[in-house]
């Protein structure tokens, strides 16, 4: 029996690794459980896996819930509840499925508590990927990608060594804008660009993917997850979002993971890693698809996988900087209070602005969180 | 230093292995060198490898050699020869790399003296699987297969457990007469049949390829090599030969080996095996092919490869009956004797007129080819 906590688990990953438990009841049990505002789905979910600690981010909907709901599991609201959440003595991983770099200190209690991370959360390598690696390799924990491009590159590494990556393909659908210029991303609208053609997921990933950024998050998530530099990390545009990515060693052999695009895939492996288990999902068939085509990424349009690459090449403080700025002009974006292409605008300007320093501790990262929603108010 | 005995060295596989030689010249060390009937190229690799044993099969040929040349290397000929050069003791691995099922008895005697095989002949394992499959489980050896989708099955293995294959995908390109029709196919000349699309081959194995043959027979042998059930190995056919093939697991995920169609890595990969060295080889360039595509095979226009599932599914002598049908109507193929349908038409005959039996010695396999050889002539 794996005993989980879900971080996350009324989102998109955290559903759909329910939806695993429900497949997998005998082996998989449900211990935590958390939320940031859905309370109504998370009262559904302690009702059916009966947790033993549920937690509401938001304070006013904790208490909601908590004067409305009776149960056994034990309530808790905020960043404190998230990390007993990640802490709790019986659980063996901690399935980091929250949005945005909020990820962060929750990561850090299950990997002090030698946890196994199974890590849906690509903000939380991008913003301290340094604190992280050192804990990691201080707690000898392991970190199991559930990103499914990452989960490919993971799976492709099996059987080999790190130090034979000759680099990284990493494949990108493209997003609802591939293909697009400037002049069309001018005017583009949320509900537009929360159109995702392969993939189901929440709105800030969603966003993200529009812009290309979440491309850049996740190279820079591959750089720290599998030590590799990131100028051998090449982005591949695959509009089918069937070859998930692919590792060529130094011998020139390419080993790629391919399957439907389907997050269950990815969240199972990381679950029960190194087992692959026999599941229900429909088979990839080649036949069927035909044919997979593959394109060069259009940095200069889409500006925000070029400041993902600026930012990495300067690291430090630099893609801490990246992501926050990130977070809060998607957050406008889909507030409309700002528009598309403003998003990587205001990163830029950021990082003009910004005098990038090492991150050492989880203040340091604190630090350019607030330097960064201090500046970024002034310039929007 | 590895002790290489090179079975074929003057064949396309064995020439490139010994390239592969030139490029890690304080790694490998080239003890044995054979060729059936080329001793000119035969003298100039025994002046610059200068190796312990060389073997001539034909006995008139090696007698010319034998005659002309001066060297400190045993010179030896016939099967007697090539065995030796199989089971020299200092020897590490036997690359077979000869054409057809004369392969059979030198790797025996290889597995038999404790030798890896690196293994490009297909068919050995097509005509003797289950003596073969005995004899390495007695004697604990491993087979490194040497054919581009065999080598790719065996690295879309790593790091995985043979029992969660769901299937194996083996892509072929579909030959020069890929979606041909019957009518097309009746005036094939030996020059077309001779013009692969993607790889430069022997005569034989570029033959079996336009028939499709040579699939069927890859398809058996991946049956031997990973123990999957002919009807789990799905042939996909791949026109730009860039993935070797791949593996799909019971969960779902499919893993493949992607490269440009380059025999050298596979055999750099099996000489080496489980280590990747760095060389000098193209990189695999997606964006610039764009595209790969997909069909199924077309087995009804391509009889041969319909005939090895017939034959595996049979099982036993039958596709012993294909193997050896098949090696002696390309030879007449080749000899203008015979037209490219009859290759298929004679083996389908045989197999017809064959009553099967289990293979359980080389003596049997001996006495299939025997059966063969005489039915034939009264067919043909």
């Amino acid at each position: 029996m794996i005993n989980i906590s879900i971080l996350g688990s009324t989102g998109s990953i955290g559903t759909q690794a329910l939806e695993i438990a429900d497949l997998f009841k005998d082996e998989i049990n449900i211990v935590a459980i958390t939320c940031n505002n859905n309370i109504d789905l998370l009262e559904k979910q302690i009702e059916k896996y009966n947790p033993k600690i549920s937690v509401v981010m938001n304070k006013e909907k904790y208490e909601i819930l908590n004067n409305r709901i009776i149960t056994k599991t034990k309530l808790k609201y905020g960043m404190e509840g998230l990390k007993e959440a990640a802490s709790i003595p019986e659980v063996d991983i901690v399935l980091t499925a929250v949005s945005g770099m909020i990820g962060l200190e929750p990561t850090i209690s299950a990997i002090k508590s030698k946890k196994k991370i199974a890590l849906a959360n690509k903000e939380t390598l991008v913003t301290g990927g340094s604190i992280i690696k050192k804990l990691i390799y201080e707690n000898n924990v392991e970190i199991l990608p559930v990103d499914s491009e990452h989960s490919a590159i993971f799976q492709c590494l099996q059987g080999n060594k790190s130090e034979d990556i000759k680099r990284i393909i990493l494949t990108a659908s493209g997003g609802p804008f591939f293909g697009k210029d400037i002049d069309f991303l001018k005017n583009v609208t949320v509900d537009e660009a929360l159109k995702h053609p392969n993939w189901s997921m929440g709105k800030k990933i969603t966003v993200d993917s529009s812009t290309l950024m979440n491309k850049g998050l996740e190279m820079i998530e591959a750089h720290w997850l599998f030590d590799v530099p990131y100028k051998d990390i090449d982005i591949l545009v695959h509009p089918e979002s069937i070859i998930h990515s692919a590792v060529e060693y130094k011998d020139r052999s390419v080993i790629a993971q391919l399957g439907l695009p389907n997050m269950k895939l990815p969240i199972q492996y990381a679950l029960f890693y190194p087992e692959r288990k026999e599941n229900n999902m429909e088979s990839l068939d080649l036949f069927k698809l035909k044919q997979l085509n593959f394109h060069k990424a259009d940095i200069s349009t889409f500006k925000c996988l070029d400041l993902a690459y600026k930012a990495i090449s300067i690291g430090g403080s630099m893609p801490t900087v990246l992501n926050v700025a990130n977070e809060i002009a998607v957050d406008k974006f889909l507030n409309r209070e700002i528009s598309f292409l403003d998003i990587g605008i205001s990163i830029e300007k950021l990082m003009e602005q910004h005098s990038p320093f090492e991150i050492n501790t989880i203040d340091d990262v604190f630090y350019v969180k607030k330097w960064v929603e201090k500046k970024i108010t002034e310039l929007i």
